[in-house]
């Protein structure tokens, strides 16, 4: 086993990322990937995605802009494993061993089919699962075997994942019981202090409340959007509240503490919102018009991504290809010579 | 898509085969194969055998054992597709792409699944799920793919697999109406006529009896079995019913029609249990010799062994392989460029 700690990240691979991704997700990984005191692995995880995508061209499109947005914003294919979870077939292989030593019982008390059980009640379906397929229901193990296949020992993750960490290290446990000490138990590794942007109108930035900045829209449109953020009334000389100010809270995440200190000066003194929605601009846009440039180049050369990408499985797969091999040997599938 | 038909037979690889295996499964297989009339596919089911079986060591005797006894009693690995399931990734990867079809009330209805819960039920147990695990529970999933990867026209199944091939069917339809006509509809193929044999005791040769007559036993051990079969106290010279002989319908299987009506007339004769044991041993000595050493030979030569399956599971991915781009295609699992 390695003895450098490995942190996997898997990437959703639908939906067009925005400001709020970049600053609460992508970002920090990014960083996190650059500093270079761990192997890091980086996955687009487009098994995943057809559990909930059914429209064959929405999947191709997405996985090509999610993957040029990371490689965009920094993300270094030479530095980290970047990889499709489908170029992987050790990944479903695995996930069949391990359906083998995990408990219906475990599924049957994950969140996410909970809740798709509980919308099913309150509608008063008679059948508790309707619209629930195989895939959604045994999720958590795909999700054990794209952790476990690397054994990874750090997964950072939202809150909302933390019960599916759990479950892996549950498999991991059962499989190791029965199999030998195969598998790392993974550590769910949860960033509190992450930055959680308001949107257009103030609320939580969301693909769901349809208030996002997507990152790459042309200069333009950012102008645009950025201009339709919610103020309130007071007109400009009149000292402003900072911290109730969507503005400065998204300003605040592309500045420096100092630069933000500044700019609470400037609250004080009154700057108008128009003139801050222009600062605010000319820093984002400051930000994003390199990345956007770079972003354009990539989804204009899909080979050479597409390069990219079979080079991270061929990493991916330098390890899970023979770690795959014992696990095999493992439950009983050698060669017979 | 292939024109001519193709027939696909699954093997489980867990426990030894007997005399009543033969009789009833594992010769019509063969003998249907011989006839060249369409292409047949034979398979190994060892990531089934996981979901039972546990116990590395017996998995893996199981698998060789079960190869050599097909191939000992005349399957050709010439004329048919010999392979085993575990040597084709393309199942298990297929078998996440039907996951996301599938809906997990088609697998509440599966018989065996709600055999097991029946069982806690009837136990008193709080958990209806106890001891169920995800590979007990998606079973049909993967028991479809391994029909759909291969595109089965026809799949001879016992009569407690109908619903899984119901099931298989559903799921293909289901696929089909997402994303085009890739996979024909299977049609199970159930035997009526197959022979049942009685085991030691009279009733039916079951392993679950522990009755059987295993195959290939020396032949010492072969007699030994066959004076242990269960007769009435008639005496010798008087007149015996054959229809109620277990050592009648043993030979029968085994004889042709005339010597079968001739056994008939020794019966009314009166013939001794004692010369019919003698009888019969000669006969099924006649018929298994032959095997029993190739089946020895075989189990000498776990590399000749391990070759012919490779062989097999080539000629398994030279259709798996592509038919499995064709799909991921279709679900939007495409390369970028």
């Amino acid at each position: 086993m390695s003895t450098q700690t490995r942190i996997l990240t898997g990437i959703t691979t639908t939906g067009t990322p925005h400001l709020g991704n970049y600053a609460g997700a992508i970002r920090p990984a990014i960083e996190a990937s650059r500093s270079g005191d761990a192997e890091y692995f980086f996955f687009l995880a487009d098994y995943h995605a057809l559990v909930k995508c059914q429209e064959p061209e929405r999947v191709m499109q997405s996985r090509l802009e999610v993957a040029a947005t990371w490689l965009a914003l920094g993300l270094d294919p030479e530095r980290v494993t970047f990889y499709r979870q489908s170029d992987v077939p050790e990944i479903p292989e695995l996930t069949w061993l391990l359906s083998c030593v995990t408990a219906k019982g475990l599924m049957n008390r994950a969140h996410a089919y909970k809740a798709a059980v509980q919308e099913n009640l309150d509608a008063g379906d008679a059948d508790p699962d309707r619209g629930v397929t195989m895939g959604l229901f045994g999720y958590p193990v795909l999700m054990a075997a794209d952790i476990l296949i690397f054994n990874a020992h750090k997964v950072p993750v939202g809150r909302d994942q933390i019960q599916h960490l759990e479950m892996t290290r549950d498999i991991a446990q059962r499989f190791n019981y029965l199999y030998g000490e195969h598998f790392v138990l993974p550590e769910v590794v949860v960033d509190e202090a992450t930055a959680i942007l308001q949107g257009l109108d103030g609320r939580k930035m969301s693909k769901s409340y349809n208030n996002t900045i997507p990152l790459f829209v042309p200069e333009k449109e950012l102008r645009k959007l950025i201009m339709r953020i919610v103020t309130n009334s007071q007109p400009p000389g009149e000292p402003k509240d900072p911290d109730g100010s969507t503005l400065f809270q998204i300003y605040r995440a592309f500045a420096t503490p100092e630069e933000s200190a500044a700019m609470r000066v400037r609250y004080a003194e009154g700057i108008g919102w128009g003139e801050m929605k222009q600062v605010l601009f000319e820093r984002l846009n400051g930000v994003l018009a390199g990345p956007r440039e770079h972003y354009q180049a990539l989804l204009a050369d899909p080979e050479g991504l597409e390069r990219i990408l079979l080079e991270g499985a061929d990493k991916a797969r330098a390890i899970a290809t023979p770690f795959l091999a014992r696990l095999r040997a493992a439950v009983g599938l050698r060669r017979l010579a």
